[in-house]
């Protein structure tokens, strides 16, 4: 059997993303396709709107066989991690192709991009320190590197855009495939309508950002806009997850339990947490004291030295205890963590789950790997921030469907 | 003017120790009676049910002139150092008497007690020490060593009885003022009516304890009997800090955010936890994790070896993030921090806080000593866990009555 691998947030899973899995299918001519998935919480430094199940649910329901956690370390962490982790465990599961989300879905501008910053390995990486210093954040840096790398070679042929995520993304998966040396075939398909930053959507497309559905679903629960823009399983898990849990993921529930955290743990302390930066720590311990909102506190703390999407992981650190000893404990992912399975997933777990280049975890209690405890960890604080009780990753066998 | 101090938590303030203020003042003859009082975490290791400048408010009210913050350091703290810290605040603001609650309310048997225990030091110390290696509790080995040794003096003069708590603060506060050599006389008045911990209060007598109070006013409000135990103020305050908050003070109102920095943390950091005896830190993650109350949770805790009131202290340095380091750095009371003062209050102030052994502190920002940082970060987390913003203590000048 073949299999495909794809890497998803599915916060929540809306038709692009049926439309992804499907034509991961169609392209790679795979049997099955493998979903390496981010736990509770994601790239950008946020808690999920729905929960790791919730989102296995709909990945199976959507056209996944297999759907494994990304772990915490890699999870949230800069798109280069999160990729490495991402490739590494679709690599480990003996994935032949990927295929992620671009912009226009073509694979030659990125295998250009890839060559020629290869090529220019060093003249790149020294436009990068000299940005840096700057005052500049380093995505900002890197991609500003990349353009003016790019017009100095008067590059002829097309090059991928690699400011927009979904790029800079697909861009580290391709050379972490690269550097992982398994030779995992890339594809890329199109995204269709609306960008990943754009909050509006076209009411009658059909489509809409994950983060536009999740701005209607607050302010307005699931609208018909809402309801053209995702499949029906998308709708019945979201009314499932508000009917158990009150309420959805986000920060502004997270809010009081972080703020508290921050105070109580002081500047000195959390100068100890994952990839806080020398300084921001007083900057957060002051805001936290000051700011009754997340959004105010943000407002607050942000710099333009650091992104956004930095200091929300940085927050998701220290909301789960994540320090830099813990975070740089291990680079590369050391487990198979099973979400959950369908029919035809089961018939590949079976055939070739011997031969994997990493253990297949599908019970939490059946490992001790201090990596999972890490997991297992966030897991447990994303429910009590949802009002549900910790534990459930021992409570949850893996989802089955089909 | 002469000025005699109390040792108060008033939690809340009730009859009893109106009477206390009252007797006091006759006993010493004093102008001024100064109350060096807890701040929001109390003594038994308990978010206080009404916060400290409504408890200060109650204790001008009450007839207490000046009322002084037992920094954390010594409110959450065995007897033993509790009464040494306040006596060092008593003695530094120059008090020439304390007069504290005791069982029959006659000093000799107090003074005989410590006569024997300076006198039989070796053999009484020796005792402790055997008897905290059979596993029972430090506090039952004190009691114990004490029988003992009273009993092989076939001591002919009475004893004071060291199995009550407000005898064993007596004892320590008089330790304490005797090591001070500062020549304060000691006093005691008599409680009237309930003990300490008796639940239940005798309807009739206008007298309850704190503790009955708060059991009756969180299931039923504040019943007659209440109105009958407590004075026309405290029924006021209760009233108005319910409304204002919605709820009082107590660990069950802070354990949905313990049981988050429990888990946050996990027992490798918990081990640097104030007071934290080995073993204890895996005991409590397990319990964590398995308790939906703060009640499962301490039952799933308790052991004979530790006492409740002990586990719940260090239930307050986890929740206030009070690490060892930070909880031995000082031994000694380094400020008078002022909460509020009547009338005859400043007029005492104005006269002799210039020869008071350690600074007056009355705005919280016109100090930046460690000691008072560590008293606003446990004012700040309690302020959290009712629903209050932080930085009061830097917005509330100190209470003036009179």
């Amino acid at each position: 059997m073949k299999a495909a691998g794809v890497v998803v947030e599915y916060n929540p899973l809306h038709n692009g993303h049926v439309h992804h899995l499907k034509e991961t299918r169609r392209l790679t001519g795979a049997d099955v396709v493998i979903a390496v998935m981010s736990g509770n919480f994601l790239q950008r430094g946020e808690p999920a709107f729905i929960d790791k199940w919730s989102r296995t649910e709909l990945a199976l329901r959507s056209g996944a066989d297999i759907v494994f956690e990304l772990p915490y370390r890699f999870a949230v962490a800069q798109a280069s991690e999160f990729a490495e982790g991402a490739i590494g465990i679709l690599a480990a599961a003996r994935c032949s192709a990927f295929c992620f989300g671009s912009e226009d879905g073509r694979i030659g501008p990125f295998m250009n991009t890839l060559r020629l910053l290869e090529d220019q390995k060093a003249v790149y990486e020294a436009e990068v320190r000299r940005l840096v210093k700057t005052g500049i954040s380093y995505p900002s840096a890197l991609s500003r590197a990349y353009l003016s790398v790019a017009d100095a070679e008067k590059h002829q042929d097309p090059l991928a855009d690699l400011t927009k995520p979904n790029n800079i993304l697909g861009f580290h998966y391709m050379k972490a495939a690269r550097s992982s040396g398994t030779g995992m075939t890339a594809f890329t398909v199109g995204r269709t309508g609306t960008g990943y930053h754009e909050l509006g959507a076209d009411p009658d497309s059909g489509i809409m950002s994950a983060t536009a559905i999740r701005g209607a679903v607050r302010e307005a629960g699931i609208t018909d806009e809402v309801l053209r823009a995702v499949p029906d399983h998308t709708v019945r898990v979201l009314n499932g997850f508000r009917e158990e849990y009150g309420q959805f993921g986000g920060w502004d529930r997270f809010w009081p339990i972080l703020r508290t955290i921050i105070i109580r743990d002081g500047a000195l302390r959390l100068g100890n947490i994952a990839e806080m930066t020398e300084g921001l720590e007083h900057r957060i311990v002051r805001a936290a004291l000051a700011a009754p909102t997340f959004t105010g506190f943000m407002e607050a703390v942000k710099t333009k030295r650091y992104t956004w999407t930095r200091i929300q992981r940085i927050l998701t650190h220290v909301l789960c205890g994540m320090d830099s000893n813990e975070f740089s404990l291990f680079r590369e992912p050391r487990y198979l963590r099973l979400l959950g399975i369908t029919q035809a997933g089961r018939s590949y777990l079976n055939l070739y789950k011997d031969d994997f280049g990493l253990p297949l975890v599908s019970r939490a209690a059946s490992s001790d790997d201090p990596m999972l405890a890490t997991d297992i960890r966030a897991s447990d604080l994303y429910a009590l921030g949802t009002g549900e009780k910790p534990g459930k990753d021992f409570r949850t066998p893996p989802i089955m469907t089909g």
